[in-house]
Order: C-alpha cells, then sequence, then structure tokens
C-alpha cells in the first residue's frame, strides 16, 4: 500500500525514537536527544507516500489517532512540521551540577489528574509511570507586599479542594468559593458537544469573562483570586475569553476545582522521564509511519481521495485527520479551500499566552522550610509556581508561570531579563536561596512557529454562539482532532488523547 | 535593477490593464475582463525579480503604497495572490436584457463619503468621477411585521444625519439616538494610533459591545437599532467586540453618523464604471511591475534584505509592505518567524461575516412609490438594503446585505436558498415587484480565499489592550498596510488608501 522514499537521515531520526520507545533510557528524552532537537540542516521529509489516513500533526492527539487506526489495521502515516513528535510536551534535559543522569523537566504540558481516564490508560498500556507532584508542606501566598504560608487549614471532606484558596482575605476568599460554586453549578447546564445549545449560550456568551467577575465578584480580594484563577487555566485575561467559553471548559473537566487543584486535580501527578515519554513511546510503535520534518502546506480532496502535501512530500490517503490547533489548521492552503463557518471559527480561536520558566538549584530548599513551593501572587510576570523537582530531588526546582498580559509583556523582554524577572519573583517568595540558580530554563510556546501560543486555543466571546458547530464537523475527507476539539478535558493531554481517539473512530468507520 | 522572467500568459493579463488603465471602457471592468476573473488555467507569475520595495496585496493599499514609491523614484514590486487587483472592491459586468452596454455594480466595497480625502484626492488624481448614492425619496422600516415609510422628517441644522434614525418607535429612536450621542463623545477619547492609551481602555476593552448595549439602552426598539447598526458597519455581532474596537473605529471615522448615514456618511457617493476602478487604474499606471497569479508563501529576512517567495517567484527587496488582512498575513510563513505579540494578534482580529446580494429588474421601480430604496428592517437575512442601480438607470439594482449571524446561518444555505430569502426580504419590504428579478448577483467575502471575510478585521475584547501596539509596528523589512492599519477611516477604502501612503512614506525615508 505504501511507496516510500524516505531520506537516510530520516532513518536515522526514527531510529532514534525506535531507541527511545525501548526505554533507552532518560537522558534521551531531553532536548538533546535526536528526537528533541530540531537541526536546522535536516532536510525534512521528502518523497511520496500513500495511506489508507494522513494525519497531520504528531502530537498526542494525532499520534493517538494513527495508534488507534494501526492497531485496526489501517494504514496510517504521520507527518509532523517539527523534527520532533510531542506537540505542545517537550522533554528538557537537567545537566546542571548535581542532577541525576537522565534528568529532565517539561518546558510543555505536563501534569495529568484524576478523571483524566484516557492519557492514564494509554500511559499505562505504554509502560510508562506516574508519581505525584509535590505537594507537601504549606502553600505560600503573596499579597499587597505579605506573604502568608497556610496549608490544609479546613476539613474539606466532599474534596471540593476550597481550602486551596489563600485564606489572605477571607472575604475575598469567601467571595471567591462562592463564585467558584456558582460557576460550577452554570457550568453543568452546559451540553459538552453543543455549547450553543445551553438555554443562557447567548447571554453567556455575549459577555467577557471580566464583566461576569464585574457583576458578580465585588471585593478586590475575591475579583484578584478569580482573575489568577483564569490565568492559570486558560493563560488568558478574563477579558479575552466569553463567560460561556469558560463554562465550557469547567464543564469539561467536571469543576472549576479540578482545574486548579494540585492533589486530585489537573496538576496532581507526573509522568516518570518526563510527558513528553508519551508521544516517544507511541511514535516508536509507529516507527517509520511518522514522518518528520514534514510542514504541510497544503490538503487538497477530490473525488477519490486527498492529498497532503509540503514543499518535499506529498502523502495520498482515503481521509485526513488534521491535529493541530485551528489557529495552525487555518494556515494550511486547502483546495477545495474550508467552508466560511470553518475558516473563520478558526480566526475566532486564538492561543492562550504564556511563558513557562524554570530555575534550577543544588537542592528543593524551600521543602526545608515546609514550603510545597506552590505560591499564588498578586505581583507579576510569575504570579503561580510548583515544586518541579525530579522524583528523586537530585536538584531542586521551581517552575513559574507568566501567563496571560504577564506573558504578553514578557514576550517584550530579553531573555536576560526575564531571567531576573523570574529570579526576582522567586527570591520574593522563598528569600535569597532563590537568588543563585544553577540554570535558567524558559519556554514561550507563543514562540514556536508550529504552536505559536499555549495552552490551548481559547474561543472569544460570541464564537461559540456562531461558530462552535464547525469546531468538530468534518469537511469532506477532512477531519478534526487536537485537545480544542475534545468535549472531555478540554485544553489537556487527556483531551488530546480523546479527541484523537474520535477521529481514528469517525474515519475508521468511513474506510 | 530588475531581473524579469514574465510568462506570456501574464504579459497578455498585464497589457489588458493597462488597456483599462487608458479607459477602454466600462464593459471591461466586469468580471468578464482578463483583470476580473480568475482563469484556473492561469499558472500565475514565475521567475525572479529584484527592487527596492516588494509589496504583497494588489488591494488599495498595496498599490497606493506602490505608487507613491514609484512615483519617488523607488522600484517596487506588487504580488498578488489573485488573477486580478482590487481587493476587497470587484466590478460585475451586469448583462440582464436593458442594461446599457458596460453597465457594472460592484459586488465588494463600493462608497465614498466625505472626509474621505485621501480617497477622493486618489480617484480625482486617476481622472475618475464620482456619483451620489441614490438617496431621493422615502427610507422604509420593517418592524414588528409592520412597514413605515419616512424621510427627512426633522430639522437637522447641524447635519447630525440623526434623522436616518426611523421613527416607527419613538421611545426606542429617542434612545438609540441619545446611545449615538454617548459613543460619539466616548470615542473623543479614544487616541486614533493608541487606542488602548485612552483613559478608560482597559474597562472598554473588557466588556463586549452587547454588555454596553445591556447596560445603556434598555428598550428593545432602542436595543435593535443599536445592534443593526453595528451589524451594517462592523458586518459582526454586538458580542463580537470590544467596546473599545467599536469606539475607535467611530472615532477613526468622525462620528457613528458618519458611518451609517447616506448623504453626508459614507455611503455617499459611488464611483462612475465601478470602486475596482480605483485598483484598475493604479494597476496600469505600474504596468509590470504588478504580478499576478503570485500567492506570497513565504517572506525571508536575512542581513542584507528580504525575499519574497511563492511556489514558482521570488522578489528580492531591500523592504517589504503587506498590505492584506491580518488574518490573512498570518498565513504567510516567516523567517525569522513573526513575534510573539504580532502573531497572536493575527489571530485576535477575525474578519466580519458579510454576504452581499443584489437583484437586478427592468427598472428602479421602488422610486416610482417614492421610496429611495433604502430598508432597515428587524427580519433577516437581510435587514439592510440601498438603491444600487447605474446612474442611467437603465435597470433597477436593489442590494442587501446578510450581515454578522445572518451572514454565518446563509453561508450554509445553497445559493438558490439565499437568492429566494434574498427575494423574499425584497418582496417583504417593496411588494410584489420584486418578485422576478432579471438577474440574482451575490458575492461572500468569508468564501474569498484571499480575503476571508468582509468588511474587515475586527478585534476581539482584550486585543486593543495587550495587542494594539503590534498591529502597525514595522518586524525588521517588513512594513505592514491594509486598512486595518489605518488610524483614520479605518476599515473603509480611505483608510487602505492612508496606509498604504503611511507605509510608502516610512519605506522610502529607510531606503
Amino acid at each position: 500500500m505504501s511507496e516510500e522514499t524516505i531520506n537516510p537521515k530520516r532513518r536515522t531520526l526514527l531510529k532514534g525514537a525506535l531507541t527511545l520507545g525501548a526505554g533507552a533510557g532518560l537522558a534521551a528524552c531531553g532536548r538533546s536527544s535526536p528526537l528533541a532537537t530540531a537541526d536546522a540542516a535536516t532536510p525534512g521529509t521528502s518523497g511520496s507516500y500513500s495511506a489508507d489516513v494522513a494525519i497531520v500533526g504528531a502530537g498526542i492527539a494525532g499520534l493517538s489517532a494513527a495508534r488507534r487506526l494501526a492497531a485496526a489495521g489501517k494504514s496510517v502515516y504521520v507527518v509532523e512540521a517539527r523534527d520532533r513528535v510531542g506537540g505542545r510536551t517537550l522533554n528538557h534535559a537537567v545537566t546542571a551540577p548535581g542532577a541525576s543522569p537522565g534528568t529532565i523537566v517539561e518546558i510543555g504540558g505536563q501534569w495529568v489528574g484524576p478523571t483524566q481516564d484516557r492519557v492514564l490508560a494509554l500511559i499505562d498500556e505504554l509502560g510508562l509511570k506516574t508519581f505525584k507532584t509535590y505537594d507537601d508542606g504549606n502553600y505560600l501566598d503573596y499579597r499587597n507586599g505579605q506573604k502568608l504560608a497556610y496549608g490544609h487549614l479546613l476539613p474539606d471532606p466532599l474534596n471540593l479542594g476550597l481550602n486551596r484558596l489563600p485564606p489572605t482575605d477571607p472575604v475575598g476568599a469567601a467571595e471567591a468559593e462562592k463564585a467558584i460554586l456558582q460557576l460550577d453549578q452554570m457550568a453543568q447546564q452546559v451540553p459538552l458537544d453543543a455549547p450553543w445549545t445551553a438555554a443562557s449560550a447567548k447571554a453567556w456568551d455575549s459577555m467577557t469573562f471580566q464583566t461576569w467577575i464585574d457583576q458578580n465578584v465585588l471585593t478586590p480580594g475575591g475579583q484578584s483570586l478569580i482573575t489568577l484563577a483564569i490565568e492559570s487555566v486558560f493563560s488568558v485575561e478574563p477579558r479575552d475569553t466569553s463567560l460561556l467559553h469558560v463554562l465550557f471548559y469547567i464543564a469539561s473537566a467536571g469543576t472549576l476545582e479540578n482545574l486548579i487543584n494540585t492533589a486530585g486535580g489537573a496538576q496532581d501527578s507526573r509522568v516518570v522521564g518526563g510527558s513528553q515519554r508519551i508521544s516517544l513511546a507511541m511514535a516508536a510503535q509507529l516507527g517509520n509511519r511518522v514522518l518528520l520534518g514534514a510542514p504541510v502546506t497544503h490538503i487538497d480532496q477530490d473525488e477519490s481521495g486527498v492529498t497532503v502535501r509540503g514543499e518535499q512530500f506529498s502523502v495520498r490517503a482515503r481521509q485526513v485527520i488534521v491535529a493541530v490547533p485551528p489557529t495552525i489548521a487555518a494556515r494550511i492552503r486547502y483546495n477545495p479551500i474550508l467552508p466560511a463557518l470553518r475558516d473563520q471559527m478558526t480566526q475566532r480561536m486564538p492561543m492562550g499566552s504564556v511563558i513557562k520558566v524554570q530555575c534550577v538549584y543544588p537542592k528543593p530548599f524551600w521543602r526545608d522550610g515546609g514550603y510545597n513551593g506552590q505560591v499564588t501572587s498578586d505581583t507579576g510576570p510569575v504570579r503561580i509556581t510548583f515544586d518541579n523537582s525530579p522524583p528523586d530531588a537530585s536538584v531542586g526546582i521551581l517552575l513559574g508561570f507568566m501567563e496571560g498580559s504577564d506573558g504578553r509583556a514578557a514576550s517584550t523582554l530579553t531573555a536576560d531579563q526575564r531571567r531576573q524577572a523570574t529570579i526576582d519573583c522567586f527570591v520574593r517568595y522563598f528569600g535569597n536561596d532563590a537568588a543563585q540558580p544553577l540554570d535558567y530554563i524558559e519556554q514561550s510556546w507563543m514562540n514556536e512557529e508550529w504552536t505559536r501560543g499555549c495552552y490551548g486555543g481559547v474561543f472569544a466571546p460570541g464564537a461559540w454562539l456562531d461558530f462552535g458547530a464547525a469546531l468538530r464537523a468534518p469537511v469532506g475527507r477532512i477531519h478534526w482532532a487536537g485537545t480544542e476539539t475534545a468535549t472531555v478535558w478540554n485544553g489537556y493531554m487527556d483531551g488530546a488523547v480523546r479527541s484523537g481517539e474520535a477521529a481514528a473512530s469517525a474515519v475508521a468507520a468511513l474506510l
């Protein structure tokens, strides 16, 4: 079925993937591994291929789809613009003195949590393991120039996670808790597969989430907490998206607590060896059915099939699954052109704005002070931090996020300026021990050509209402995947798996 | 300076342009003229070229820039994806029985008005003429199933244009008038070159315009009128954009009345022979410096210059002006990639949604009934109409717009269904004489590959605040033009001219 012309360099890359998939060692998963590095000299895939299904994008969604189809006996090719797999997941080798051999941190998506059944099952099927995000000790809240350490101060028998809110401003915290419960209740009225059909959809999509805050959260403390929650979950500002989108996203994850909590929430656990291993392992199983360095420029449909092509390659198939974010899918040239609603939908789902920053220290010194490394702050650019040390704590790694407006403003600084701004924040929260990191690691997904923002696509006000139906609807032989199309855990690795598997099922039924 | 390889077919096209520019006749301006038709068999531009400045996009902005630079003695090439010039302006030959030879209608942008000084000057320089939009007789308002004809009932010595509002619901009309004055006053506080620096910018960009309506316009009649104004000016819904964007746009045009009025407003006059003649005449002056059928896929910058290239051509230049809408500019591949703010800005300025529909009748029969052909209606899909007959009234042409949600919904219908929906509206407004048009002409700019929506790009809430500065800021050798970048008459042909001339001045200073 396949007509292959694989250049020698690509074979080497794939061989790397296979070795990695066999568990050759964590060191190879870092940024310096063959698959994780974009080599400017790599010419990329060339030649002509054919298969039952072409899949665009070798992130978790595309690879999940390919794996499902391959398991069902269908021939597939996955074409990936980058010289690596993993999409918005990417391991980075930590080489600071003292770090155990093979130590990595993720510079992209990294956490999994309860009810993320599909990604957890996939992790298990691939022979990977998880471990708990470090969560022992006290949280820290920095507000109005003051620090407050706090823990699980109140009983929470229903595991609502409400105690995660800092009690620095009790009135604000109580108001934020009330708002969270209110949002959870409203979210239950949003049908996951068609949010625009909710009884209040028109009203909810006609206002920004900021307007909802203005109308429902009255104290500065409460507003600050809810704003921080939105920034950290969506990496946009409350003014950038609609109440309906926030409610859909909450519904997609179950509750807002699920989104913001560490233990028991979306930040519950990490993958041993790094989350990119999920994709590396799937790619290893797929072997030379994954074509790297293959940016797709055109998707042409005709009566008998579809051709996916780039400057030096083409894949002829019966169906195609496009598993990249909508705004990236918009940059492919389609023939025939996409329907009006589909194209205009892609114009209305921008990516969030985030820079992930990490400092490596000789040890996780904050633990000695009784801190779990998790900070909420009213002072940027880093307003959210986590302990991101490796399981063996051979080094201590503090992780910070510059999100929404902070990330946008920080994108105009130099790397040195961002490093200093990060250290300033870390010192503010954890003292002078944070002043001299062994290493500084940063990743702006806004500056990744094939993603152009993280964590995911976020609908602008009004977009769900008039364009939501175009998000998942196939266009002829073209099917859409990617976490933005997921109904459950939209925006997360779990949503990516679900979207890939759903697309695979839909396509398999047509073959 | 130029190294040319022009294929013979392109030369023929250009010769057509030159002939047209010399005023060969109106018939040649129609859709069947060489320049106005996309010929699928045309291979497009091939070869290598070099010039001081490469300009991407042969709409009014790009051609205005080219013309300025050429007049200053700079060498230029304008590369255009389509096989015609004019961008969002396009003449269409009316061939219905009785139509005078050379009769056209515009199926894209068409009107000019007072204070649009730059496009009016250009029209004059090019030897073109204007004529008044037909405005004699009564307006018609259709509301709650009732029709009301009305004229200039009240004195309007200050020419505020307030009498344009239908008096069907006097309370609603009064409330809408109050809202319009309120918006005009707020708009005066928006700096045209930096809307995000307005004192209230954060509050105004944090709410949708729908929220402002909900808070400031209390009667259904008033809400209906303000909503119709937004739909007809922006071709989006009030929920799709922010109060700040609406205020910027008003400020850019002077007043909201300027935007919505016919006589004395943005719909005041038309170009004899059609608005595409502006571009056709400029292209004729530029001759073989306009390269058609040349979709730009890459813009590569290096130390010594910039290369603009497509599949079969390249233009090497010292500077480049990209004169296409932001969302279309995003689909070009840049090396180095665009800065984070610039790319994410393009993700947040979607195009409006509109289908322009026109019916041709043996004569403008509504004039006999004392109507000027202009309707406002609470019943779609056509809620706004105009008399778009040619100056000699050899046929009568009714023009209607399906805008915002109406346009989006109508995009999923067949052309026959849209034709019937249009006729149903026209019959509702003007009676059974409208039931049997000689011809039906429709144009959905959402379905034009190189535009993907009209009238223009509209900022989502929050976009001006965090991304506004990236709208006009050059990126190395790349300069931005197009009506979306204009400070005055943004979104109009006049803004396009201004943006092109401003970019030309900026670039000329660097050569």
